[in-house]
C-alpha cells in the first residue's frame, strides 16, 4: 500500500470533490481517495504501482487539472 | 406563463447550477429554470401562481440561499 499526493486545480465545491473522487477511485489499483477542497490536495492510496498518467487522466476526465 | 427572478448565493460551479435547477424544477407549476452562474441570477418560469417560499425552500434544499 502506498499513498501519492497530487494538487488539483479548479475544484470549487463539494460536487467537484465528489466528481474527482469518483473518477480517481475507478483507476485500477486505487483503494482510497482523500481530497482537501481548500488546498486542492488529493491523496491517492493504491495497493500496487499505478501510473501517474492514469491519475492525471482520471482527474481530467472529471473536468479538472493536476498541477 | 410568468417569469420570476431570484438571486442565489453560494453557487460556484456547474454542479451547483445543476443542483439548483433540479430542485427548483420539481416545484409544482415550474416549467423552466435558467441560471447564470456568474451573477447568481435564477429565472423561474411558471404556468400559474407559485409561492415564493416554495422556490426559496427548493433552493435551500439544494444547499444554497436566495438573497
Amino acid at each position: 500500500m502506498s499513498v501519492a499526493t497530487y494538487t488539483v486545480t479548479g475544484m470549487t465545491c463539494g460536487h467537484c470533490v465528489s466528481s474527482v473522487t469518483e473518477e480517481v477511485s475507478e483507476v485500477p489499483g486505487v483503494t482510497d481517495v482523500k481530497i482537501d477542497l481548500a488546498t486542492g490536495r488529493v491523496d491517492v492510496t493504491t495497493d500496487g504501482p499505478v501510473e501517474d498518467s492514469l491519475i492525471h487522466a482520471a482527474v481530467e476526465e472529471a473536468g479538472y487539472k493536476v498541477v
